[in-house]
């Protein structure tokens, strides 16, 4: 096998220069959610990251990263979701310019969250060869640099992050759960986990209705996505060709969900525990309402990785 | 004017008591929020309590006082809000019976979580008079305790002790506030502060729809809060004798606000500090965002006391 793109070492040294850019979240318990899982759950609250999603780490950890001249030139992405948020933020924190190509059919609320951060938007038709093809036009008139959602190793180590402060409040998890779209938060999850205790077990949750990572898994070759259909509309994409080789290396198991089963997750997330988790976020708490761990894994850490949502648009 | 009804000493004797009994809240910040409002705001998350509202704090401390031979004897109230829900779950926990009038129009949500807890439910017609009757029928056939919501030394003390947490964690406070319905939390809070320190400003926020407290500051007798109409279900009571007195000498000013500017502070609640908070517990958030307390006031303590919605019925 060939090497992977990030390393341990890399998500701790993502850690000290995120450290002072980042929230660093809160672990919150409930005891009802132990209850209905017959397990001992740790959440790990992400969607109290600044702009409401762990995104936020990878792209200021991508940002810091850059070169001095790199940083004069400034960054480009496309996105229409909660990346193309962090990296605005992260670039004006950091002092830099940000072009987001986000497709026409962008929700209002976001195109205004992205300018509010400052960026500088670029419509697009809202095929994926139409961004691909905004963002590189961009880049060749600005020279600013492509900043991948989630195949780039700056990004991957960035997420990996949120897992380490996680087990360093609680270091006797028998695994972690978190949810899997690139695979950008799975694979720095799992780096992390190893890194700290190579016998936790770390696991991804995937929706039924994109569940790429799993028929990878399951062939031991990357699959495309093909046409997603899910509510959790964070996981539509494709896992990635740096994400792939540390996913087949470190996850235990990739564990799917139906989109009802993830609703009931997220309800219970927000009657409960009283917090706003968008769907994708409940993904992985779905898999442990049905049991779909094995028995003797019993403190349980669940990255709750954002919380973005429409609230005039609730799937119930 | 006579003796209040409770003392700091009681609320600090309150904290000991129950440690062990509630979770000790977080406090949380919002950059946001601090933004719109022009203030730095902490917000004393008790919608993250037992329940999900500071109502467990007064029923675990009432019944907690009880005497041994009360205690076999049990404890009743009538209620359709979070108080039935707090002394269940505070009875339960204490090991003793707990005997709950509700209206037959409860939502049955509410029932089944009062029931969950072991309670026994009594259901009668939902005026105010039936109420009171089925609860006098209970205590004189069981010989249980009555537990009035607000009007209760222990229970005054005990909401006391949400106030003290926060000013144990952030001392600089210039100014603490709360909601205000029957005045168990104000009057609990106000008591707790300036027990701690006399010049720090404690404001309560009503809803114009249910403003008895605010009628009775501006007249100097207590007001009844007449046919209350208002968002915020639970601030419909009108504040109690006990509370009053307490009210009238440590309050500051009581903010009203309307129903619109409630949603519109308890929709900012959700979407950008992610916690689901009920109307009557964002009524402060929006005295804070109407620009209601003077100026110079600019650390401020933010009670937010409950976080129990029906999810399918939102107002928005």
């Amino acid at each position: 096998m060939s090497e992977l793109a990030v390393t341990f070492a890399n998500v701790q040294s993502a850690a000290a220069i995120l450290a002072p850019l980042v929230h660093r979240t809160p672990v919150m318990t409930c005891d009802t959610l132990n209850r209905l899982s017959g397990r001992e759950l740790f959440f790990k609250c992400e969607h109290l990251q600044k702009v409401g999603a762990f995104k936020f780490r990878g792209a200021s950890h991508a940002v810091a990263c850059l070169s001095a001249s790199q940083k004069q030139n400034g960054v480009c992405t496309h996105s229409s979701g909660n990346h193309a948020q962090a990296l605005a933020l992260a670039a004006r924190q950091q002092g830099i310019p940000a072009y987001i190509v986000m497709p026409k059919t962008a929700p209002q609320v976001k195109v205004d969250s992205v300018r509010g951060y400052g960026a500088e938007i670029t419509f697009c038709e809202s095929t994926q060869a139409a961004r691909e093809e905004a963002a590189r036009e961009i880049v060749e008139r600005t020279g600013a640099t492509f900043i991948h959602p989630y195949d780039n190793a700056q990004v991957i180590a960035g997420q990996g992050t949120a897992a380490l402060e996680l087990l360093e409040e609680i270091p006797d998890l028998d695994a972690i759960i978190c949810p899997v779209g690139g695979g950008g938060l799975a694979s720095g999850t799992s780096l992390a986990a190893h890194g700290i205790n190579p016998r936790l077990q770390v696991y991804a949750a995937e929706p039924l209705g994109a569940d790429d990572t799993y028929r990878s898994c399951q062939t031991g070759t990357r699959q495309p996505v093909g046409t997603p259909n899910t509510i959790a509309d964070g996981l539509l994409t494709s896992v990635g060709e740096l994400t792939w080789p540390i996913l087949r290396t470190h996850i235990e198991e990739v564990l799917t969900v139906s989109d009802d089963q993830i609703v009931e997750a997220m309800q219970l997330l927000w009657s409960r525990m009283k917090q706003v988790v968008e769907p994708s976020g409940a993904v992985p708490l779905a898999a442990l309402l049905n049991h779909l761990l094995p028995s003797g894994v019993n403190k349980v850490g669940v990255i709750l990785s954002g919380g973005n949502v429409d609230l005039n648009r609730l799937p119930w």
